[in-house]
């Protein structure tokens, strides 16, 4: 459908006709008026978005794509800005000021409404990556004494300023929170219940400085579409919704992928191209002293190379495939860890299993290569030490690619940056090492 | 809390005080439960299952980790697991089903209760990944023309049978699906209401056959907590709920992080060593065999590195720095796809932006390289040679690590299986065929 609309609206762009645009594109759904703004060529994506309406503006600029929003944002009146603003929730217009130069934010700062800035000031003093950083402060809060249609009557004067209610929190008269309780039971009961009656029978909540990865695990393990947010003395501060959640997950899932080789998290499909050339610079920098590393390893077999040259057509057998086992179970470790299965108990079984799957795999790849290198080369000495060097390196491989996460782990260094970079030099290193090392050994 | 809980209820296992495990579990979160139990020790796991009431056993049964639910459903009796699959909610007993040997399942099917009999074959007819596979059959369908009362009265009688209501489906008499109620609105209107008119502005649905990610992205774009399901003539037949969604989204994740490196979504920290051995060595022969295709390109420089075993020293430098900045661009275009940034209209571009990062990053780790080889072996030639090989094999890099995944989504095959393996082969190739091959003209 989008692709469709898009050409639709590029025709009536091009002809000048913007008031049907305006009529057509305020029709859609937020998430589709986003989709079809970041696919717009650039020098139509801020003229569309002004034609929205308010709401739909403050329900779009979340969506957008990071570099499609810095684009428009900074192009709109701060006048303009501010009452979009005022108009988001709380945790993201948040996001959106935190994203601000300097000067716009001075700017908008008095024009907008005094209580969604005095929310939005509070906001900003939490770790962007915290409960706290994702959490919005619009959050229905009850009396546990409150009755029925007292509740009812909070969530009508509430209704049109928070989204998605669902349930509501009960709190204690020093706003302490006690208890979820599900909306839908309102409905089912009669007027004499109380908050405290109806509450769920699991009372879960988040410290607002809890890591979000962790804030994730709780949505997981609990199967919340709503969470709320205390701090150290339990009192209510926010709630957390579980379409934030969902970006959380895809957030981290890209920045473990990406960690893994070196890239970061901003730079995507449409980064500008210097920009990302001078995010990856630095880890290929450090990849070429790595290279230079494994390369001074092989210097030290130069002589024996000189000697039986078809060394240096084998040796990349070797490498190629330790860097590949070891990528393999660097995965397999970091998945493990990020999704909470590898905890301080079972991670030397976990290691001890890498190695033994190391272990096996170059023992039956080792000798295929053994015996193609004999057909070959008609040598079985030479056989023996490309699969000998083979079992050594997987071995190396199973153990570099699960320890080194898990060591990072607990040092509480991020797992993901353990990053293939750092398992390929060594597999490198042991692969060339061993080959060549045996190789000298036995066959000159 | 989980690590005390474990510790604690070892103890009472170890003493044998198993009624006080049954009371103190059973009073837990089921998320906690499947926790604890995942992490017991393998011989307690099944005795502490089956303290469970039946209540927690259906809610914690299909939380657990996919050998640990293997193991207890093998081992219970299948009286035990009819009623605990009688409990469950329809797609999830369905997920279970699907994963019995036949000889359980047809000692199973009788002892099922008639109606979730008839719910699971209907669901078992869909192929686990779309959405079919993810929904389930207990939703609440109101008549477009129900008034107030009469819907509070149908959430009354289902409420027992379906969790997490938040909304209805409202159906027109030939059981279309026409739109979603927030089950709030019922407590904000007078009783004159009918459903028709409290439907949600954007009615959103999901085809029975749609793809699991297809479902996913409609939950990120929409933000929707729940998504009916329909068939091709849009008559409702589940929904599906977020939750099951971020699982979904956990699950894509590991696949897209795991093909990459060639491992199987089934090999896990815990999968037995044996069973991961297996299920990597495809992957590794296939590698044995790229490995032996860069080998005799090698070859073909044999006579050269004979000449100048230098060469044989600083090749791996090309080739490696080729393969960790192919593997960047895979994991950006990669994830790109995935995350559905990536279009037909706008490939081209991501593929020209990959090539110029590719052409520039080489340029600028080329001329380090150069200065460096000049500097260590006093060669102005030689370093020539370095910088002008890893030039080329920078763009080759960036050129094959975004065309080859975008080639595959065209032709619809998964782009996360544009292994890591593939991109590394062409760029070991792509680094030791221009650097040995400059070497051979202008060095020799």
């Amino acid at each position: 459908m989008s692709e469709e609309n898009i050409k639709r609206i590029l025709e009536l762009l091009d002809s000048n006709r913007s008031s049907e645009v305006r009529e057509e594109i305020n029709e859609l759904h937020p998430g589709d008026i986003s989709e079809i703004i970041n696919n717009l060529p650039k020098e139509h994506q801020l003229s569309t978005f002004e034609l929205l309406n308010i709401d739909n503006s403050a329900d779009v600029l979340h969506e957008l794509f990071d570099d499609v929003r810095e684009n428009i944002i900074n192009s709109l009146q701060s006048q303009k800005l501010a009452s979009i603003l005022d108009e988001m929730e709380s945790d993201e217009a948040t996001d959106i000021i935190s994203e601000l130069e300097f000067e716009i934010v001075k700017e908008i700062t008095n024009k907008l409404d005094k209580e969604d800035l005095s929310e939005i000031t509070q906001l900003l003093k939490y770790d962007e990556e915290t409960a706290g950083g994702l959490m919005q402060t619009e959050v229905i809060a009850v009396d546990r004494d409150a009755k029925r249609d007292e509740i009812i009557e909070i969530i009508r004067n509430e209704s049109s300023e928070v989204e998605k209610i669902h349930y509501v929190c009960v709190v204690d008269k020093d706003n302490k929170f006690i208890g979820l309780l599900e909306a839908i039971r309102l409905l089912l009961v009669s007027k004499n219940f109380k908050a405290i009656d109806m509450i769920e029978e699991d009372i879960i909540s988040v410290n607002v400085n809890e890591d979000q990865e962790e804030v994730a695990n709780l949505f997981r393990k609990y199967d919340m579409y709503i969470l709320p947010v205390i701090d150290d003395d339990n009192h209510l501060l926010g709630r957390i919704t579980v379409d934030d959640i969902i970006d959380v997950i895809d957030e981290e899932a890209s920045e473990d992928a990406y960690k893994m080789v070196g890239l970061e998290n901003e730079d995507r499909v449409f980064t500008h191209p210097l920009s990302s050339v001078k995010k990856r610079l630095p880890w290929l920098t450090l990849n070429l002293f790595t290279a230079l590393l494994v390369s001074s390893v092989v210097g030290i077999f130069e002589v024996t190379i000189a000697k039986l040259s078809f060394l240096a057509v084998l040796m990349p057998i070797v490498a190629g495939l330790g860097g590949n086992s070891g990528t393999q179970t660097l995965t397999v470790i970091t998945r493990g860890i990020a999704l909470g299965e590898l905890t301080i108990q079972n991670t030397f079984k976990a290691i001890l299993k890498e190695i033994s799957v190391g272990l096996i795999n170059g023992f039956l790849i080792g000798s295929t290569a053994m015996l193609i290198a004999y057909i070959l080369k008609g040598d079985i000495l030479l056989g023996a030490v490309l699969g000998i060097s083979m079992v050594c390196n997987m071995f190396i491989a199973g153990l570099v690619g699960s320890l080194i996460p898990v060591i990072m782990k607990t040092l509480k260094i991020d797992p993901a940056l353990a990053s293939s970079v750092v398992i390929t030099m060594l597999t490198d290193i042991g692969g060339f090492a061993s080959f060549l090392g045996l190789a000298s050994i036995l066959l000159v």
